[in-house]
């Protein structure tokens, strides 16, 4: 079977460079959403995955009544998020099948539960996450710290309604994971390093 | 600086074992309550390990009212209490200046905090934590699971308690560790041996 790791992450904790530097130690390939866009074109998945909703807006696109009335299934918007969702886990499913691989985000901890990932969990503390944003998005020099801290949270509880809505898993809980790893102030290329020592050897003596 | 690894756990999940192992693997000394009382012994550092209350009684021994007046310093039980806690305070900082370490419990993460240790929470299922209790202590054989959860919650919810009053960290909140490990179904052979080199990486690169 496939060796997979999943990596959720706080925004701006690194967990995306982790996953890249980690894929690298390990020789897995490596997909996150941009990745995963591209090889749905590539193969022809049809065009879900490049009409799928940015992450930043998906709980907008996610009625207010749903999970209290079935009749939300007769929706056109939800029908449609469903099925990107559904399509999005048969691609998942075909990728874990391919081969060794890093997945970052896309609730695929839960998704690919059958294949008993090494699932991550990334996290790190405030002020290590505004100073890991303001390096990545010289863009954002503008806003106050109290905005970036508005914008980090409003990017997680999007990811947690995201992952809560789709997989029915709670984002974060540590004990939906197999590892939790705290970043604040540490090089990601060392975590990296650890992390993919940690990796060889959890696999090699797997049950 | 002493490299310090401090193990805060799940009762059941294996955290012991894994110090124990890890420190075997990586050349550190070890502690946990048991050594750390035959250590107050030998050094004559007065009888106040020998007298301190065990983990499991350690609640009962905190008057209900503490933290909501100031008249509970005058109880003569919390003084012991407190005072029983800066010497287990004083004796963790000896130890840790003498030289690499790993110390099981006592709330160590938060009372060693300046010596920046890897600070691990262990923990596993409910499942895996029966099965781990049923093999290492085969005299409660009697209990049936439901009384064995109790049991296991209720040394959970004591060491939460103690660790709130001592340090004011709250336990097993993955904020307060620099990673959490969860045991579920794994040998803590493999997951020690995963550790370690973890362990030796993170030091190594540490900024």
């Amino acid at each position: 079977m496939s060796k997979i790791i999943t990596i959720s992450r706080e925004f701006g904790s690194g967990g995306r460079e982790l996953g890249k530097r980690l894929a690298d130690e390990l020789g897995f390939a490596y997909y996150d959403r941009e990745i995963l866009e591209e090889l749905a074109k590539k193969e022809d998945a049809g065009d879900w995955l490049s009409q799928s909703l940015p992450e930043q807006n998906f709980a907008a696109a996610i009625p207010l009544h749903f999970g209290r009335s079935f009749t939300v299934y007769q929706s056109t918007a939800t029908q449609q998020t469903v099925k990107l969702m559904v399509a999005e886990q048969k691609l998942l499913c075909r990728l874990a099948d391919r081969g060794n691989c890093i997945i970052v985000g896309r609730g695929a901890a839960a998704l690919l539960e059958q294949w008993h990932p090494l699932s991550v969990f990334v996290y790190a503390d405030m002020e290590s996450k505004i100073a890991r944003c303001r390096e990545r998005a010289p863009e954002s020099e503008h806003l106050s710290d109290r905005e970036m801290i508005r914008q980090i949270k409003q990017v997680d509880a999007h990811r947690a309604k995201r992952i809560q809505w789709s997989t029915g898993a709670k984002w974060g809980d540590r004990k939906g994971y197999r590892l939790c790893i705290n970043t604040s102030g540490l090089p990601i290329k060392t975590l990296a390093a650890a992390l993919a020592d940690y990796a060889r050897i959890y696999f090699a003596g797997e049950k």
